[in-house]
């Protein structure tokens, strides 16, 4: 039985991260998710609670044929201590699977496998784009799954993408973040 | 649809819980199951991480027929805000499931439904006797489901409560927690 | 112009702790109430927020001839930089009153000087028989002022104090604190 | 009655602040000044600490007719739980008053009634102005109350902002925070 | 070469764990002397800082044939991620040294060889009894290096310990920890 | 007896730090250097554990001719409590040693004596240089002290440096930190 870890921040998880999952699947027979900077929503690059986020994930992976546990990972801003804090939060898995040079190196030195993949960088690429077009009211549906709509309709996390927006243009006084 | 969700330490998840979930899966169509003092781990009335329940929770409800989500939530120490802690970590829910008049009341003051349940003390009191019995190496395994019973032996937990069961003898130097 | 700094937990506000305000204005031009525990709020031992214990002292000093702050202190777990952290978050002040041996030791390392009052020990004790009271729906209101006890019932004080109180007898479970 | 909530950083308190807190006062009973980023100081966009500020809050609004608390709120960097933390630290309020897009959206998704102002941009604007002026020894004492000059007398502010200016062109070892 | 790591909470450092230290030496190159619950001090059972303990700790050691190093770790409050912490605070090492139950766990499951002595369980003992003779103004010097008897008369540790050993007695308001 | 407390990052302690050590060791019988922002590791601004820069730190003054001590202090983002939590980390000091405009200015206002000295620049500007050299295998050792080669080897801190720098091309997904 080999278990994977996936770690993503999700805001909000799109095709891009779809693609990753189903090649994952080819390889693992477990797959937890894992939701980084868990405590952080509300923010242009960050809009999504973890429990926004948890539903997305568990939402779009419901019909795959592998076990799959969705974990929001609080940051500690410790790198030294972050694979614990990982490993503690998380179901015991045998191999990563990131293109983010912070955390392989991370897993490395603790002595986990990390396993890269092409479509990542892409996955992170759509990020960006995804969170400017709900922010400018551009196509954005099209770029993720039928059931991570759903979830951000019924948030109505369009709203808040594009009123959080507004901060950025206003230095003096960022309350609360 | 409506959505529950079920707070409790699960130190471990036993038969008791079980029992409470089969209940709440008559009432709603999607649980969440918040996984409470989820940074705790390694002491006698808190031995199994966060990672460690949510398998012996997911491991369990695989077969119910509703969609469950396991959701870990660390403290914060911080009674005042701890509804919006909770509600930020899980996906969006319609009411709570708790005997605990503490959680009850900080529900309440938030204007959450919360249905109590006969079974619950019951439950609750197994919580301490099977970790008696895990230290003492008394029969514990009929007090929790199959699935549980395997975590527990493949993660070495008996080794484990058993191990730090020594420490509360030793009142001087309790490092490191 | 001398300033004075009083610290207590007001849990709540009395009759003892308005005593020695009244004696510490004889001595003071302004007098500023640290609230200490800040963050505290929902048990037996705590039962009321920072912001409902500045509201009970702000109505109760509004007569006073003197300028008054009242001002949340939270805790830091850390003795030796708890000084600082008062200073930072109270005007600047000139002698502290406090009859707790610890505050007295603190405030002395860090060469400020502490009154004592034979009033602060009778104060201290009525804390805990008032929430007895409260809890026991016994006679409390006689022993804090009017404006308090005006306070506690608008925010349900005492419904709350009931409530909580009952989570003392469930040792299993005591989410979230 | 009414009660406002009025949220800033207030590094300094000046007349912008000032003209908003008479407006305020039209249309409120008793007004709750949460003073944001309590536990930031000695930095150029944050050279006051929570305890001067309350100070000259305080000594601004003594001869407004209205009750006024002056209340610090420490950063919790969640925004999540960020309304609740206010609500925690500051005495009930019906309606808040900001025009931070951030604040609001959390206000109102919180269900929290937020009013905004056409002054309070010009009173954002005029904070990183005057902290310029204080920094290069500019007319700053025209923008703000007489009280709110005397409180930075008093606590050698000038000083201070112009010494912790000199840091920003030191980039490589910025202890500590 | 091998190092090894000695973690206690040397409140203060007395002659039992200075035997320890000696047969330690006879095993390794070079020591860390890890200072558990680093950030505690000004209480009965940890009266001393952490900067007040590494002057005791490398005044003591000053004269021993080995490199050693004298480390303050902090609690984290978290047992899954401490060794983690302990290992980026600490020079990297080979074996540690415990008989806490607890602390041989957890160094066990991350596969750290752990070397318990006989000599330890009496230099537990000692710690309490030593604090208890101090507060009572009992023969506590004999049972302490000299360098570490000059080290508390220097910081006049043993009228702090005999101040804050009068908290105990005071249940009500225990501010600031 | 003069005991000097000099505060840096040290990523990595070099050649420039060691000049100033030099200086301070004629004025002062004891030295404490003081570990800024001790828990950040794994960056390009900060490569190294604390426990890395305290063997760098140890090794290279074992031959000075004056007690020496190497204490890792952890940031606490409050500038108003820094100095208190330098002080209770640190064997206590007479003069501080710093460039830094904000580090000066905190001693300053907690009346401590902070002296300057002409080649901190140099050495504050060397930090920079010296980790681009590592991260692009341009030649760094002959600007730090040969032990200070020795660790960085030891630790394999090269390919350390030259894997997270790649880091920061990667702007969507910055996990963990």
């Amino acid at each position: 039985m080999t278990r994977g870890f996936y770690i993503g921040r999700f805001q909000p998880y799109h095709n891009g991260h779809h693609r990753v999952v189903e090649q994952i699947a080819t390889e693992v027979d477990e797959l937890v998710v894992g939701i980084g900077s868990a405590g952080d929503s509300h923010t242009v690059r960050n809009p999504f609670t973890a429990g926004e986020r948890i539903m997305m994930i568990t939402k779009s992976l419901v019909d795959f044929d592998l076990v799959t546990y969705a974990v929001p990972i609080e940051d500690l801003d410790r790198n030294a201590v972050w694979v614990s804090h990982v490993q503690s939060m998380s179901p015991r898995f045998d191999v990563a699977y990131s293109n983010n040079p912070l955390v392989i190196r991370l897993f490395n030195e603790a002595g986990i496998e990390v396993r890269q993949s092409p479509m990542f960088d892409r996955g992170v690429l759509e990020g960006t784009e995804i969170r400017r077009r709900m922010a400018e009211d551009d196509d954005w549906e099209s770029l993720v799954p039928g059931t991570v709509a759903n979830v951000i309709k019924e948030i109505d996390g369009i709203e808040r993408i594009q009123k959080v927006s507004d901060s950025d243009s206003n230095g003096e006084d960022p309350y609360p973040a």
